[in-house]
């Protein structure tokens, strides 16, 4: 230890370049870069902006406080839907987010977060790091003069709480839910009407009966939400979204002018927190599952008549996106050429040993 | 750019306090530190050797070549098997391998790479992050001096490849498998004679009827390996590994030697691991499930009266550990305690979203 203590004081002795040395005390040769990071959901939220806290310490940690990035929960510098333009315009140098907020710039941001019947959470990592993805999003977040990271994965949501059963399209027909997204989008071609109600209403609506329907993310949020108090059936799982991505886009002409060693600790940091969303809403989805399922809730899973018709519904929505442009398109290829073999191995390995799990655990 | 510019000549001139400075050019108050970082597997090997190397790579790359980790495979610095007593004994300073290997030293590590009908990947990660599993891994490890982190996933592996039918129990007796750890536990206990030939000899040892039946990994590695041309049928999933941690341990007098923005370096590029471990399988997995198919390979599920056999016999070798001591106990108890909770959710959530979707896409 005696070197480091020996050279940590020549450091301070050097004067000018020490200057912005916090711990631990190594000389730094730059002035701390500060950056602004922008995010759709108030600071703390669980598994989301608690998350985008956590990736701006642990970059703030690695660089030795060289680079500096202060949060700004929803509303705190841009609101929340601004994120993107805050970005593009240097508003903001970045955001953590997920990309279908931005849906109104161009609708094939929604491929990046997730689309219904599409790629579980572990998958769209597999797909945009080893089959292309990253690529086509560099594409397309380059009109917005950013450059995207996969930063965490929600994990599979729910299909949403329900106080009537439904068990045919008929049973939609008219249904007052609160359907985000494409999700959203495919109810309403099949004759519901949905409504995106802002947060705080949906707990008020749906024990009004202002709505019949809601979704929300999942056990953690949804339990947390109190919604389990007020409807009798929870269907599970999501049609919508089976593995939402979360992201850190970065305004392109900020992160070029960071060093070699900055940009990739700030790569790596949006990587781990891949792991520590995915994990987090792992581990408090099942822990909350189970506290819905004490509650008295009942489980019910959407029919395979339900299933095929969202999905065509669902299928229309997607193309009509794809078709936009040569980009769009290759976006959708991309993804359904990895989703399309994902689909039967998917059934053959994990989700006949969930089953097999579970028969071992219900004895 | 100019300040950086100018800070960089003025580094420079620092003279000593520059010398170790590589790209990017910034004055580095330290000298390289160089740590030996060994590997029971290849340099190379997909999904494994060749991520160990990529650890490393970024860890320099993050630290700006102020942490700099030579990377020796299977082998060039010490056997195998021998990697936790090197790390131990400060022969090496760091590893990337998996808990099980360590089995000779404490059957405990066990836990923290897979045990049958346990967790799967992602919920690994969230009981390891969230449910209390990394403080009681952390306790394991020092006892070999070592401080232990969640590295990797391989995801579900595979049920392996037979060229005979296993319907029931009785198919077992006698039945010549090359089927590694508990896994090859539960079959010796079922009757079955479980071998554990090295690597280079399954693939003559199937195709000469001198075993019965090997499992070796999942898809991507099974099929590289030349399995597929040899068995005629593939039993999916593995009831023994679910999803098999892969790990980063640092001996931990050598961890304590580091200022604190290289150890959240170290720690943050172990998760990030984490996740392009697992995506590097989940993609690979599925392109070669697909190549596999187009062999001719016949796929086939353990029957439930052979899962609850497996699950029986896994669950009497797992308690022998448990068993041993209190610390061995209490890992259990953790564990078991979040995969009975896990068990119902995804048999609700995940297998039921992955049926559905498998569905939307065969029609």
């Amino acid at each position: 230890m005696k070197r480091r203590q020996f050279l940590s004081g020549a450091g301070v002795a050097a004067g000018a370049f020490a200057a912005t040395a916090a711990a631990p005390a190594i000389v730094k040769a730059e002035e701390t870069i500060n950056w602004r990071m922008v995010m759709p959901w108030p600071k703390g939220t669980p598994g989301l902006g608690a998350n985008g806290e956590l990736f701006a310490q642990r970059v703030n940690k690695m660089s030795g406080g060289r680079l500096n990035i202060t949060v700004y929960g929803a509303g705190e510098l841009v609101p929340a839907l601004e994120c993107m333009d805050a970005v593009e315009q240097g508003v903001a140098d970045l955001a953590h987010a997920t990309p279908y907020y931005w849906f109104g710039k161009d609708p094939a941001v929604s491929f990046f977060t997730t689309i219904p019947f599409g790629l579980m959470g572990w998958e769209l990592s597999g797909w945009l790091r080893f089959g292309g993805g990253q690529e086509l999003w560099d594409e397309l977040y380059a009109q917005f003069n950013a450059k995207p990271f996969l930063a965490g994965n929600t994990g599979l949501q729910a299909g949403g709480w329900f106080n009537k059963e439904i068990n045919s399209v008929d049973d939609l027909q008219g249904l007052k839910v609160r359907y985000a997204g494409i999700g959203g989008e495919a109810m309403r071609r099949l004759g519901a009407n949905p409504t995106l109600l802002p947060a705080s209403d949906i707990l008020p609506s749906l024990q009004s009966g202002a709505i019949d329907a809601a979704e929300w993310v999942g056990p953690w949020n949804d339990y947390a939400f109190g919604l389990a108090s007020v409807a009798k059936y929870y269907y599970t799982p999501a049609f919508a979204e089976p593995g939402s991505g979360i992201e850190v886009f970065i305004n392109k002409d900020k992160l070029a002018e960071l060093p070699e060693d900055l940009r990739e600790i700030v790569a790596v940091a949006a990587q781990a927190n891949t792991d520590q969303t995915l994990a987090d809403f792992a581990f408090n989805n099942v822990q909350s599952y189970q506290a819905i399922l004490d509650k008295g809730t009942e489980i019910r899973h959407f029919n395979d008549d339900l299933i095929l018709a969202f999905a065509d519904a669902s299928k229309a929505a997607v193309e009509e996106i794809a078709n936009k442009n040569d980009l769009n398109g290759r976006i959708y290829a991309s993804m359904m050429d990895f989703a399309k073999k994902a689909a039967p191995y998917g059934k053959e390995f994990e989700a006949t040993a969930l089953l097999q799990r579970a028969k071992v655990f219900a004895r």
